[in-house]
């Protein structure tokens, strides 16, 4: 059985090593008396919720799975969810960083994205359930009319509701203006809604009253295409004016999708059937409201991510330190043992390396992340409002993808340190990857990721934000440029930002005469933005470590890092090597190829 | 639901055009007489059988998996199964490519082969019960007294009966010195054998009269480890002298392991009460017939992937025909349509071609190999037979190794095509990901293999072997130096087999200091070697591509050849940039991890 131990030292670290969050929270009115006691705190209680409450229920959840009863398309999450759910709501966590006028506590969203990390590593299936009402929380609050806020934030902020982002049709998933989805204004304010939707993840369970979805639909006389539709609020039971649940709403769970993996989670076909909702924001502007959904949900992927690979390394170095099997090729450790344990083989050692390595360095960007989310709507200053928005606009897809493909090589990584025993169900690490592989698929899969990346935030206005990112690495280099011991880490970031001048330039030249070069580059671009994103924080991160060392710290845990940060630029950063050479191979031989695909 | 069609034409091609097998074949005096139409005739029959029979088998096979009687110890197949076997066994499929002296067809291993990769592609975990007969056969053959190939080797040929590899214990997998079974003798020839051995593929169903189980397990005046490990041929029932079955043997199925894939085949927890057994080989020289067992499963693993990546690819092609989303980046392709086939996206098309590319290197590699395997056995000439035997020992990591990882990469790139729909089970995608898995861990880990690679077959011999390869990659490069059309596909396989020697002495030097230092390079050293032979294999593709083309052959066949190697030079071979990077960086950053691993 795998086990979790939330990384509350490490957490701590980027926190208020790395980050100074506490500095930039006091800049912030509602936050400005906040202190890291509490901080640490909450994270500590929530770490123990985590651990003690969902990681038990993983493994479970995934043999059992959910079922659905066809006479009342009721679906029943597996054992101990249900309580589970309840000891969330009851300890405030669905409120923790929700705004206080719906009854939320209002806490930094930094809080949330490292709450969220520790019920990802316990539970990714589980985690979806509250994980999605965030989604349709943002949406609303940021488009919903008052009296949609009144009726629903409350509750979705309490938690006793859940939401729901109902997007997908059968024919249509990355492309939404394709959706056939209907909605017929009644006259009275609301609208008739008919169609089908699927992929809708906790779209009927039985761990809340009620279920708010958000749905994406056409109205009859909307244009054609993706400025032709319409974002709605579609209740599963409708909310009567003294808030208590009416009727039940013609939207219904048709049948469940058997999946490779977060079986643990509801994977609906939804069916509308004259379903009654009301707009959110303007008629035929839909993907407004669904953009703060989905921008949203793509930092939640990543999280997901950084949630199993920290598990994953958890769990395998575990068991590399436990099982003994041959002997040190530089002769036995354990000369009272029979054999040595496996973590004396430099190859296993790379394995967790490498997930260990992807993991704090992701946790760093995710971090990072949270507080350019909560600069961008909480900030006195506009101008680091706009700032914070245009990096975190930056940052989103690298989040997304990248922290997803890492996610995919280190649990993989993960279970092959386990050898035969982890391909078996019970070690539990196999559960990880097939866990992991819906994360580079759902929220825009890691290909529209790059696309978005590339296309949208780095040529559409000529680099300006990368070279904001840019700017960061030249003040560390600045800064420690003469510091010899830095220049391990700090060489490659600076050559790094160099070449990406001249390999976005070169790429976005390409673009220009044939709009597939972007296409074809894109993942790779993002393999190498990511590295440099990654690549600047592990130096930030050796920086910090090779301080506490120099002032005489002994904590061990400074240098842990600092040997992380070396494996990281010797054996994973090295990958732009290749990146860079594939994507300069352009769009010709993916493209030129009508006989093999005649 | 998946499809599959059997790649006969590919098949030729690299049996009759690139490898020009037939011609070898008739050197080896058994074979003087073979034809190509009937080689061909073979394939098409086989390929019948795969995608009729198995094919339709194999996702409702994953759904059901196997089920064990607690009572009896009875393992049940999936549906459809046993009936499948019924087929192959009447067909005469077991025999093709056994010795006549027991009933075989004694046509070439090359045939075997790529009918092995055809049922691969149809249903890796049903082939899983024929194919683990080969090893126990060979291994019989090779090492067993007349009297035990006499009683077993005409049912294991006719497969009527099948066979089982007894090795791995819960406390060693790897390290199979730690064994613990042990084998008493009785004074009469026989010994009885009492231990637990675990993840014992195909050890207990319903598809054939009596299983052989060849069993490592340790006499009782046995020295420890590795040399300490004999033989046994146990059978699950006795077989009296008539060849008829006698009693029940004390060997049974003790439960079956829940997995992450190939759920049709049944992994055994094999009880071994007192079973009565023959000693096959010397005692103490059990690793021996293991070895033979061990080397012939290798291959048989590589070819594995190679059928998982070849049916990924077929499957994913036709998705990416049919589904409809989004407009090409350069404008509508099928204005008709409200959306243009997904085929038009360069990555789409990368995803495809890395599958196909490996699929169809694979392919080139694997049948080169079972020439090799052909003429180290059969060829009259003694150091033709010495030569192959060597060069296939340095291959067989690389077979088991490359293939297997680049399947794991091509099956997850073909699930991704498919974007939310390849999470789900009824496309048949996240099964051929699962079922890929397993094929990097058993038979040795392919960090094992990589061990294997540059420790055994390279380093130990100074490169000699290598050098061999080394030589037909000159003559090559000889033949096509001054050829302009083929300096694309000759330039990067010339500098990289000058390269090689170089990185090679490199390591060698590092690892004559430290022995972690091939630990540490080899899984990096074995992705570059894996290129080395298919960048070799796709050249020599392209030459003969190249050559019809001139010649006037307007068979788009030849086309999409050379369209796939240059998509090969392009996008996958420059792997080894970052390959050679990573391995240059040594043991130290891997091994100066005391903080971390405290």
């Amino acid at each position: 059985m795998p086990t979790y131990t939330p990384p509350l030292r490490d957490m701590q670290f980027v926190m208020h090593e790395l980050l100074h969050v506490m500095d930039d929270l006091q800049q912030i009115p509602k936050h400005a008396e906040l202190d890291a006691d509490t901080v640490n705190a909450v994270m500590e209680e929530g770490g123990k919720f985590a651990s003690e409450v969902l990681q038990p229920l993983n493994l479970s959840g995934d043999m059992e799975g959910c079922r659905r009863d066809a006479a009342s398309h009721a679906v029943t999450t597996p054992k101990g969810f249900k309580e589970a759910y309840r000891q969330y709501i009851d300890g405030g966590w669905a409120a923790l960083a929700c705004d206080p006028d719906f009854g939320g506590q209002g806490l930094p969203l930094v809080l949330n994205q490292m709450f969220y990390e520790m019920l990802n590593s316990a539970n990714q299936a589980w985690t979806m359930y509250p994980g999605l009402t965030h989604g349709a929380y943002a949406a609303l609050r940021e488009h919903g009319t008052d009296a949609q806020k009144q009726t629903y934030l409350h509750k979705m902020t309490s938690g006793e509701w859940t939401g729901s982002m109902c997007l997908t049709e059968p024919h249509c998933g990355t492309d939404l203006g394709l959706m056939r989805t209907k909605a017929e204004a009644q006259g009275d304010g609301t609208y008739k809604i008919t169609g089908t939707k699927i992929f809708i993840s906790a779209g009927e369970h039985d761990m809340a009253d009620n279920i708010i979805h958000l749905v994406l639909a056409r109205l009859s006389d909307a244009p054609p295409g993706i400025k032709g539709v319409s974002l709605f609020i579609v209740p599963k039971f409708h909310v009567k004016s003294d808030g208590s649940l009416g009727a039940r709403n013609g939207i219904f769970c048709a049948g469940l999708e058997e999946k490779m993996g977060i079986h643990g989670n509801s994977t609906c076909q939804m069916v509308l059937d004259g379903a009654v909702g009301t707009l959110v924001g303007q008629p035929n502007k839909g993907m407004q409201g669904m953009f703060v959904m989905m921008n949203a949900a793509r930092l939640g992927v990543g999280n997901q991510s950084l949630g199993l690979t920290e598990v994953a390394y958890q769990n395998a170095l575990a068991y590399a330190k436990d099982r003994i099997q041959m002997r040190a090729l530089t002769g036995p450790k354990s000369k009272d043992q029979a054999a040595d344990p496996i973590i004396v083989h430099p190859d296993v050692r790379k394995m967790l390396l490498t997930a260990k390595a992807y993991a704090e360095g992701g946790r760093a960007l995710m971090t990072f992340c949270s507080m350019l989310l909560e600069k961008e709507h909480y900030h006195p200053d506009e101008k680091v409002r706009k700032d914070s928005g245009e990096m975190l606009a930056l940052l989103t897809p690298i989040v997304k993808a990248f922290i997803t493909d890492n996610g995919w090589t280190a649990t993989s990584g993960c279970l092959q340190v386990f050898g035969g025993h982890g391909y078996i169900k019970q070690t539990g690490m196999e559960q990880l990857v097939r866990d992991a592989r819906i994360n580079m698929i759902y929220e825009g899969t890691n290909t529209i990721q790059s696309l978005d990346l590339l296309g949208r935030k780095v040529l559409s206005n000529n680099g300006a934000t990368l070279r904001k990112f840019g700017k960061l690495i030249g003040q560390l280099v600045e800064e420690e440029g003469v510091n010899e011991k830095m220049a391990e880490f700090i060489t490659p970031i600076a050559i790094l930002g160099d070449q990406m001048t001249k390999f976005t330039t070169e790429i976005g030249f390409k673009a220009f005469q044939n709009p597939d070069e972007v296409g074809a580059a894109a993942v790779d671009y993002l393999r190498v933005a990511g590295h440099m994103v990654f690549g600047y924080f592990w130096a930030r991160m050796a920086q910090v470590a090779l301080k506490e060392i120099a002032s005489g710290n002994t904590d061990t845990f400074y240098v842990a890092k600092l040997q992380t940060a070396r494996f990281y630029f010797a054996k994973l950063f090295p990958e732009t090597a290749t990146a860079m050479r594939t994507a300069r191979s352009g769009a010709r031989v993916l493209m030129d190829t009508d006989a093999v695909f005649a």
